[in-house]
């Protein structure tokens, strides 16, 4: 493989070796099907439990509180589904403009059925102000989903707040942590929110698994019918390795995160500094003291698709506005909603730098951008 | 580990050696996300068109059909409710008595929202007839769901006779070949189907993976909501090493297929055999020629739950009833649809071979019961 810079950690990050040491007995020896009784399946019975365990501490949550999902978009899907229909069958939803197409798309489908939703505005930094929430509650709202952070610019919500409005107006609160988790410190207590999104290869883990933290006492419909697994809620032969993975990645994460942190935003004041200092015109998108790393650049006069394939010509990896869809090259819903002027908003590029990057490759990720835009 | 004899591969079975070497590269340098543009991802989203096609090949569909999914489960939950609501909202469904719980539950789900479904009856081999079928259309049916082959029984049904009748009367037909898919020949235009649902983990695949393949032109609501993935029908980040394993594991067992079965066939005469020399009384269910290897015997004024647990305790894995749930210690809805006496019901194992048994297993296992029997 060409050496290349990998700063699209928003979008997916390596597998960390430790969270692939602790699948590989999973994936060989101990395949035993922790659903079985006898003695074979316990070391996966076993395995699945402390992973439980393991991630629930990371978010200041119960054991039981943490149901394994296949990713962040089955996780949204069911916090928005099950919560709609297990708690509030008819009653409102209110979410954000700015929220991840697993988010928006499940409010449109409960809107589909019969489930008003209405859709909060964001400040020009992505902000849901507590005012704004307040003034779209109604008696009928029975849940409200708001990001903890968001994919495309990074900003962080004041969730806490939000979800004290939502639970004066006995609404259920959800938010959207896939790309918060692992990254930002989450305690659930302290966020006081009632569901939990988050997706394992977004904090070092393996694709195709995550989890959806459920407060206890939370009415929700199951996700997946036709087995006991997940406490009868999501049936299906659990992806044991995967999930031991994520626990291993989570925790590791969990641990190094201050470090991370500082070393991160020491890269982005890098990479912002270099850009300045060679007087390239910018806006950055969203809110200072967002996710550490995420960098979304609005490059005046610019095409977002060429900035990418430029760059992915030099060996950087980069992203236009969301990570997840790049089959649609028109402005992101992100960017409409902070008013960004299109000007600005179609040469935006999302540079997302990881624990794993270096000085150097931010200096070269600004040195290429310079010799592009110049 | 102590040394111990594997008798439960309709539960799960081990991950083949070549499908793990085949996912280790995306588990470690090559994780991009196939959903970005940059060459960085080109390796996952190559690796991931070969593995639809690869998969394709095996069922005798086209690459555009096959729907990756989280396995099993999510396979038959999607092609119940997806079927139901796309193609025949408020149309009726007819299923049989023998249906995994993944299909049963989605049935009830359907019902409670105003869908009717009606339970065939099953022949004393759990054979559901055409007659039966027949007998149960009626001009509301939207869709027909029976099995490939029972999961506790063996069972293999004549799918062929059966999607013909739905056919004539306007209805979809799906089946959960779970239990078939890389143990017996599958092919889905020799089995007439709109829908079939597979898993990874019960072919030597991983855990967490799956498909469900869906013939051209059929109408199905999405599964997912949230990304363009799966033809925008099953959205979130795509488990690449998982799939790419999933892909070899079922094209190396197909291609082994006959080698396989008549070994396996083999094996269950031997322990067959010597159960019978040794004069142990019990019944045989399902019907010869089912899938390889499944053998539900059922021991008069037996327990099997204490037979399992004393087989166990000889090193030797086998299943009472079902495979995914077995925290209930009821006699199975399939043991019951098939009529068999209680007194044998409650006696009742599933011993399941696998290409990787040997004789001296099978020998061994039919002398651990016949001693516990004696």
């Amino acid at each position: 493989m060409k050496p290349f810079i990998y700063a699209d950690h928003a979008a997916t990050t390596k597998l960390d070796e430790d969270a692939l040491a602790a699948m590989m007995p999973f994936l060989t020896g101990e395949y035993g099907n922790p659903s079985q009784p006898y003695a074979f399946g316990r070391k996966a019975r076993q395995a699945l439990q402390e992973a439980r365990a393991t991630v629930a501490a990371c978010i200041n949550a119960e054991p039981e509180e943490i149901f394994f999902t296949s990713g962040g978009t089955e996780s949204d899907n069911w916090a928005i589904r099950g919560a709609t229909f297990g708690n509030a069958p008819g009653r409102g939803i209110v979410t954000s403009a700015v929220e991840h197409h697993a988010v928006l798309r499940s409010c449109e489908d409960a809107e589909r059925l019969g489930c008003p939703v209405s859709y909060l505005p964001v400040t020009e930094e992505g902000v849901v102000t507590a005012e704004m929430l307040r003034t779209a509650m109604l008696p009928d709202t029975g849940l409200v989903s708001v990001m903890l952070a968001n994919n495309e610019i990074g900003t962080v919500q004041p969730i806490c707040r939000l979800s004290a409005i939502a639970h004066e107006e006995g609404a259920l609160f959800h938010t959207d942590a896939v790309q918060a988790v692992g990254h930002i410190p989450v305690d659930v207590k302290e966020l006081g929110v009632d569901l939990l999104s988050a997706s394992a290869h977004k904090f070092n883990g393996p694709k195709g698994v995550g989890f959806l933290y459920v407060k206890k006492g939370t009415s929700i419909t199951p996700y997946a019918l036709g087995g006991a697994q997940e406490s009868g809620l999501r049936a299906g032969t659990e992806n044991v390795a995967s999930l031991v993975g994520m626990a291993v990645a989570l925790q590791k994460n969990c641990l190094a995160m201050d470090k991370h942190t500082s070393h991160i935003r020491q890269l982005e004041e890098l990479l912002i500094r270099r850009l300045r200092s060679a007087n390239v015109d910018f806006i950055r998108n969203g809110r200072p003291g967002g996710i550490p790393g995420n960098l979304s650049l609005s490059f005046p006069h610019s095409d977002g698709e060429a900035l990418l394939h430029r760059l992915d010509l030099k060996g950087i990896c980069v992203s236009t506005g969301a990570a997840c869809d790049t089959v649609s090259t028109q402005i992101s819903h992100v960017l409409k909603a902070i008013g960004l002027p299109e000007s600005y908003a179609r040469g935006t590029v999302r540079i997302s730098l990881g624990k794993s990057n270096t000085a150097e490759e931010a200096e070269a990720i600004a040195r290429a951008l310079i010799s592009i835009l110049r």
